[in-house]
């Protein structure tokens, strides 16, 4: 996964290809504001939380999508472990046939746009912890739609 | 270092004792708003970057502190290996006898408050990631504090 091939859904979270500043002396790089953090509408905060995810049986079936129509969600692995993102291009009626998967590596985090479809989090192994950067406030900032029997589900093996 | 003893002077960012809430089907564990972030003052808005930070030859020379005056910062170690904090309770006039030093662990980040004097990033190895969440915007947000010949400087070793 690459800056350039996930720009249509967000940020790549990643040292590659960042603005470096050198600070403290020479002691510290800072690899300056990698990813665009939306969170203040509709009165809303960044809030900071460790997610800890479990791995699912594969093949991983993904029978739902959700999005946050209210802000951004950053996801930063605490493991240098893979794990998996799925997410759509646009933004109504999805179906199965409309979701895009990536391997992130364990030194990639990811920052998905506001109000953007994606699964929730997909880990490979068990007990994967994730810093997350998503938003605290009023108002209503979870959707799910859950495909049809028809459509069926998508399947994933990695 | 625990959430209680270095609560003066932030956030401890870690799972232990944290709001857990089970999502996504129970797949994933939310430990909810670990911290205080506080960077809208003056038209802020929050960072997210990763320092890369080297170590320094022990007895570490504590020479200096600095402080955010405009807003909180966070960080949060990528690697999971020990690093140091050093901070002063008091706004006015620091000097080294007013410093406290604190080993944090490799699961455990932390969160200064906006204003608080701390040394910039001390880590016990090389090429140490840090996750930082911090502010941009416009105004000066960086005072530095030199502590003059006769106070000396801090030592320290771990």
């Amino acid at each position: 996964m690459t800056k350039k091939n996930f720009s249509p859904f967000g940020d790549v979270i990643e040292t590659d290809g960042a603005e470096r500043i050198l600070i403290n002396e020479g002691t510290t790089e800072r690899f300056h504001n990698l990813a665009n953090i939306d969170v203040e509408s509709a009165g809303g905060q960044p809030l900071i939380n460790i997610f800890r995810g479990q791995s699912k049986p594969q093949p991983i079936q993904i029978k739902m999508m959700e999005r946050h129509p209210l802000g951004s969600q950053a996801f930063i692995p605490l493991k240098k472990k893979p794990y998996i993102i799925v997410v759509a291009a646009i933004s109504k009626n999805i179906s199965p046939k409309d979701l895009y998967a990536f391997q992130a590596q364990g030194d990639q985090g990811i920052n998905y746009k506001r109000n953007l479809w994606h699964h929730p989090l997909l880990t490979l192994e068990n007990n994967h912890d994730f810093l997350v950067v998503d938003r605290g406030g009023p108002g209503e900032n979870c959707e799910e739609i859950w495909f049809t029997k028809e459509q069926g589900a998508a399947q994933l093996v990695f």
